[in-house]
């Protein structure tokens, strides 16, 4: 049976009233989440999840990293499960749906599946990622970099956070260093709903992202190095401020993602760590985080390699030495045509506009995609304001994408 | 008696090896000193300080900010005594002698005239003023703003170190909130050597430096905001990133200094936090420590009206608000023609080479100033290098302004 003119519809109050709920905990002055990875309101909000998870008739698991993995079970024993789900962490200034949204719509879905007696063939399983924000811990998407093996769980354990508490130790605190082992293998296919994170949706009043891939992702971390000396008596031209070059740095690579804005270039430089950064010293260190964004890969090389030609001009103007010091790159792949064409047929059975959009930002269903066909559904976000106490959705905005999911997800797992 | 043709010289060697017993309280792995006021290597140094004075005959009191007046009686019960010193403290990567060759010589001094029996008609007090360099507690020369009453004692004390540490709690921990209280009625004058920290007498290969006035320096805080965002998905044009605001008024800021440094213009930008300053998040709050020195007030007022207004431009550039926080002005004045007569004197009377300059950096004679005839002497500093561990001086470099210091001050003093 195929769910294509099945009326099964989620619960939105309800839904809605568990992403209230979850807004509680970690609540900021204005009205945000401060809800950083392993915080003791992670753990908090951990426990509400698997209490309902429970309820709801899963079986829970937790694996080493602290990953959680509530099972419906399906009617076929020899059938992979369909994983749904995002995460629960936020960042130190984040909102009340990013990640959020993903793990509840997928906890709605199971709660309508029992609403309706409903069995699939294949289990379902939400799944609530550590620590994808990197808020607390770097990297971002941890959890599911060690689900799919890419990074070590020793790797993981030993993140430490600018307290210098590791992220063992934090797993170990709020009780989530599980002892379950999964990996990619038990699993058929993942579906991620998320918040768009920017304004497309919003501005072309479309209701559902269908995600086919992710911009090129090209970081680093660049380290300028000047001279210590003193503020007052240092003439001009024997000055070697680190935070001058810094300023030229930022200046190269926003210019760079402004040259290319049109074709959804993007470049940022987002995180600065000066020595000695004091009053009266010239600061002889900066040290940068920027990154560079573009759909085509290519394009994504080229504007790190428009930067790497630019830090000659940058050194003689301001007589700092510049070097990259760490380079990453991420994205640029395609989610998988099978589960693209499923949340693209239930938009369409259900009648909503749509909008083929990259990820831009990073997720977790980006890591999995390696291992497992994947797809992500978008819904629109109030101005395109994410990462931001000010992060907003209306139920309105968020129900197409939930029906999308859940259809899309019931049509992948079969009805028994 | 005047001294003039006096031939009472200095023991170098003894002032040296002082010099280098004190550049092991605190050294750094690059034989620098990390001496920050009022830690434990201040507490030792200190004690060292206290013991060779009192070895030396002198009478040691501690003021309620911790100042140290080490006292040589004079010959007249009536006459005000003569003060020379500087500080002991250092900057977080310090040299081994901004400060520091100020105290010690006025130890060699007292030494000096043990040696030879002399007693002066005023008495002769050595002080090491607490906390010069703000390096750990804000503002500087914070020691002798108290003991001329420009701040009170209930300010000082409650001064807070990046770790919540308080000035006074400090001064109780190494055993320095003395109860003696004094005050600038008490004394004639004061003459305070320093090294440059500037490369005017070393490149002109002049001996001595003769201080006349100080340049005009305007502060400020500068608060940069825009507005949090993810970095991945908001496009160039929505964005309002603090740090592209930041570098705009970094080099706005840096091109006032450029434009008038043939006239001795200075900028300088020299400290900034970033909030939330995290991967992945456009930040959306910069604040940037600044300031302007000119050896004109009028032209050091121009180059902060400059900055004023070229806010417009940097705002409309990047997107965010910038504004002038807090502003803050020092030095403008000159020295005492007394006290600077008597230092050229002396220097030419030795047949040493001079050059008359002004101080670019702060220092405690230019709060005393306000109060006392004040004059300071310069020796050279090797490339001008300072507030930088590798900061130096040959024992050739500092004789001569030790000499100086030494005539001068006997000669103010008298001799019985």
């Amino acid at each position: 049976m195929v769910l294509r003119s099945s009326n099964i519809r989620p619960d939105m109050a309800r839904l809605w009233s568990s992403l209230m709920r979850s807004a509680e905990i970690g609540r900021t002055a204005k009205g945000g989440l401060k809800r950083l990875a392993l915080s003791e309101e992670d753990g908090e909000v951990r426990r509400e999840f698997v209490r309902w998870c429970e309820e709801a008739g899963c079986t829970v698991q937790v694996d080493g990293i602290g990953n959680i993995f509530a099972t419906r079970p399906g009617s076929d024993p020899d059938a992979k499960a369909v994983l749904v789900g995002s995460h629960l962490d936020t960042q130190i200034k984040g909102g009340r749906f990013d990640g959020i949204l993903g793990v509840l719509a997928g906890l709605e879905l199971v709660r309508t599946l029992n609403d309706h007696d409903l069995t699939t063939r294949r289990p379902i399983v939400i799944v609530d990622w550590t620590n994808e924000e990197g808020a607390r811990f770097e990297p971002p998407m941890i959890g599911s970099a060690t689900f799919t093996g890419q990074k070590s769980l020793d790797f993981a354990y030993a993140r430490a956070d600018k307290d210098g508490v590791t992220l063992g130790q934090a797993l170990d605190r709020i009780g989530f260093k599980g002892a379950d082992r999964l990996s990619p293998d038990t699993f058929d296919s993942l579906f991620e709903l998320h918040i768009e994170q920017g304004p497309k949706l919003d501005e072309a009043k479309r209701q559902v992202g269908i995600v086919t891939g992710a911009f090129s992702v090209r970081g680093l971390i660049v380290e300028v190095r000047g001279e210590v000396g003193h503020v007052g008596p240092t003439p001009m031209p024997k000055r070697k401020n680190a935070i001058v070059g810094a300023a030229r740095v930022t200046l190269a690579i926003d210019d760079i993602g402004w040259s290319r804005h049109e074709t959804g270039g993007k470049s940022t430089t987002m995180r600065l760590k000066v020595e000695p950064n004091l009053l009266g010293i010239l600061p002889d260190l900066v040290e940068m985080t920027c990154d560079f964004r573009h759909p085509e890969a290519a394009v994504a090389s080229g504007m790190l390699a428009a930067f790497e030609a630019a830090i000659p001009e940058i050194e003689r103007r301001s007589g700092c030495k510049v070097t990259i010091k760490e380079q990453w790159s991420y994205g640029g792949m395609e989610y998988d045509p099978g589960c693209i064409a499923l949340t693209r047929d239930a938009a369409e059975d259900l009648g909503y506009s749509t909008m083929d959009l990259l990820t831009e930002a990073g997720h977790d269903a980006m890591h999995v995609a390696d291992y497992l066909p994947t797809a992500m559904i978008f819904t629109p976000c109030e101005g395109g304001l994410s990462h931001n106490e000010a992060e907003n959705v209306t139920l309105a905005d968020i129900e197409p994408g939930v029906n999308v999911l859940l259809r899309s997800v019931l049509n992948r797992a079969g009805i028994a």
